[in-house]
């Protein structure tokens, strides 16, 4: 068994309802990105909103924040041009530990690579002056984790797991509606995220022991226009089935209507990062 | 003495540095007006960031807010067309509660209101079909609190406070070097927000119980690309010459090389509004 620290957060494919241009749902996306790599969110759900079809917005969301998580120098060869990341010049750039690579690479160092075929031989593109001498598993066009065995030229890496010790970036999933979704988690702490949840600062002190006790923990936000709540009830469930899902209300006394999804990411992160670390 | 809570921030006019063009900033600044309305604040301060001149960013960031600050009734005849203010479409409403006025007032509601003279008469737009007889001493373009005395044709309101018990909006004010201003200060409890400050976690209930006390609190911010310490350092100043001020890092572990100053802001609000609200 790993005892690797999983956080992961679950989004509704509505998330980009409230953006009518592709310009303003980049930077919706990249607010999101953003938010979930400062704390080094592992994994993003996008789960099915029933009430329509939104599976374009999904792809949407899925190759921006693809986008972003991929480090600059592999982006060229691994993201082909789509209309859909028309407006990537506006995403801010994420600086997470695997999209800071230097152009000489040094013995024994992590990135990641992308795969390709130079005279008739399987080489990576490590971000360095030159393509290394590849060993693994992998096949052209693909994206690994290596490791740099030699560092003089020829250089020459071999693959490697993705390091669990250190932040490396996050994947999209694609999740059912939320009451399946939640039914299917084995995750040891499911968050809700309601304005009509318990106030955090209620049950900060259990909060705090759940958060620094899971190994793998999931919080999971409503539509910009739906609560979590409502989400629950349009598929025939409600808050109270799931009874071992904290659902809790990080905004006490908002005084805006409502807090935007990407406000509340950053914000419940933010707060989640903090309690975790509270002693009582 | 009034009891009335304030909630300030202060952030250094070079705010804007990392931004390149005018659609940027306006997104950017819009993000710190949602923050700033979420939880509150009454008050922003911009402060000199003494390493160059940035008054016209000051004037582009002022201008911002204080459009997106003015309910949207009260737009057209309040604010002169500015080329500053051509991307304004990009900022997200803030629906605050002076923000949020049906067209047909009620009595004894609070409204906000601006004057001008119609048929020779001062008179006052509260957003309703009619313009409303003016009681006070406000004079024409002016903006000011009224209060619904008849609301029955002719609508009738008179001038009174802005009302303490609800947040009824910020407003943005010029401060010198933060050094100087943090001297200049007469709040109960200054937070300075640093990557180098104490971990949050370890002396939160101490925190806590500063945030219930304080009837007036400031939180600072530094530069997107200069934390507090060195902004102090260029004015030579140190962050141990305000003792009494509490400098804190509120992103333990970041993920990302940086965190922006509109995330900071976010983040550091809602963790500070939870933990005002945890009892020990």
């Amino acid at each position: 068994m790993s005892t690797e620290r999983v956080l992961a957060i679950a989004l509704p494919d509505s998330l980009l309802i409230d953006e009518d241009n592709l310009r303003g749902k980049t930077v919706k996306i990249g607010q999101i990105a953003r938010a979930a790599s400062i704390f080094g969110v592992e994994r993003i759900y996008i789960y099915r909103d029933t009430r329509q079809d939104f599976e374009r917005d999904y792809l949407v969301a899925k190759e921006i924040l693809q986008y972003s998580e991929t480090p600059q120098y592999l982006r060229k060869r691994l993201i082909s041009r789509k209309s859909d990341l028309e407006n990537v010049g506006l995403l801010p750039p994420l600086r997470i530990p695997h999209h800071q690579v230097e152009p000489i690479p040094k013995q024994g160092e992590i990135r990641e690579a992308a795969l390709f075929f130079q005279s008739g031989e399987l080489v990576a593109d490590i971000g360095g002056r030159e393509a290394a001498l590849y060993s693994g598993r992998g096949q052209a066009g693909q994206r690994v984790t290596v490791k740099v065995d030699s560092a003089r030229s020829p250089v020459k890496v071999s693959e490697i797991k993705r390091p669990e010790e250190i932040f490396w970036g996050y994947e999209v999933r694609r999740a059912p509606s939320l009451a399946r979704f939640l039914r299917s988690l084995s995750f040891d702490l499911t968050i809700l995220t309601s304005r009509n949840g318990e106030p955090v600062a209620t049950k900060w002190a259990e909060l705090s022991s759940r958060l620094r006790m899971a190994n793998r923990t999931v919080v999971c936000f409503g539509a910009p226009d739906m609560g979590i709540d409502k989400m629950l009830q349009q598929d025939h469930n409600k808050v109270s089935d799931f009874p071992r899902a904290e659902c809790l209300n990080l905004f006490p006394d908002q005084q805006t209507a409502t807090v935007r999804l990407e406000e509340a990411l950053l914000g419940t992160l933010s707060i989640l990062n903090v309690l975790r670390r509270i002693l009582n």
